[in-house]
């Protein structure tokens, strides 16, 4: 058992989209990543999703509104509904999320992440 | 479908040792808690903890070592480690669990809250 650092974790993320995981506790997991650009509309059929801003800010679009989260923002997106996160500027942001959970949902393209590294 | 400001959440917190759920997903709940001095030896039988945090610094007491937390750290505590946050100084705390856990676990004494409030 040991604790974690986020802010030191985010330095040793690898691009953007690409989520890694820092813990994992009854059935879901904790992963952190970078954002910048647009991100691919998905959903999830099964699996709600926290977005935790820890530093900077990104819109999350919705089909019917956007939502601007800023650092210390948290938005749950519930299963089904359709996503895409989208960031003018990087934005570092953690996640909580049933394991295992495909980032691109119901969706596989160049965005799809099927092996996360774990920090 | 809203955001929830976790700094902004904190101003609406009763006291300390009083955890408030500002979130669901999953079958889990995303609470916020301010400690101050020693919390009471416990363990929960079948529930991994997180504890993440927002502002300030604590001491998790294990049995077999201490732990301190700082601002952007987290720790999860496995089911069945018997542990006691110990908070010198007021410290705010994010918390990842299954909904309806008993906050002290295996142990029902003045530290218990069977109800929470939701914020």
């Amino acid at each position: 058992m040991n604790k974690v650092n986020v802010i030191e974790k985010f330095a040793q993320i690898d691009g953007y989209w690409n989520p890694a995981v820092v813990g994992a506790l009854n059935g879901q997991e904790v992963k952190i990543v970078k954002f910048k650009g647009p991100f691919t509309w998905h959903h999830h059929d099964h699996e709600d999703e926290l977005f935790y801003v820890v530093k900077g800010s990104f819109i999350m679009e919705l089909r019917d509104k956007n939502i601007e989260l800023n650092t210390g923002d948290f938005l749950i997106v519930p299963k089904g509904v359709e996503h895409r996160p989208n960031a003018a500027e990087e934005v570092w942001v953690m996640l909580f999320e049933p394991a295992s959970m495909l980032n691109t949902g119901n969706v596989v393209n160049e965005f799809t992440k099927k092996t996360l590294k774990h920090l």
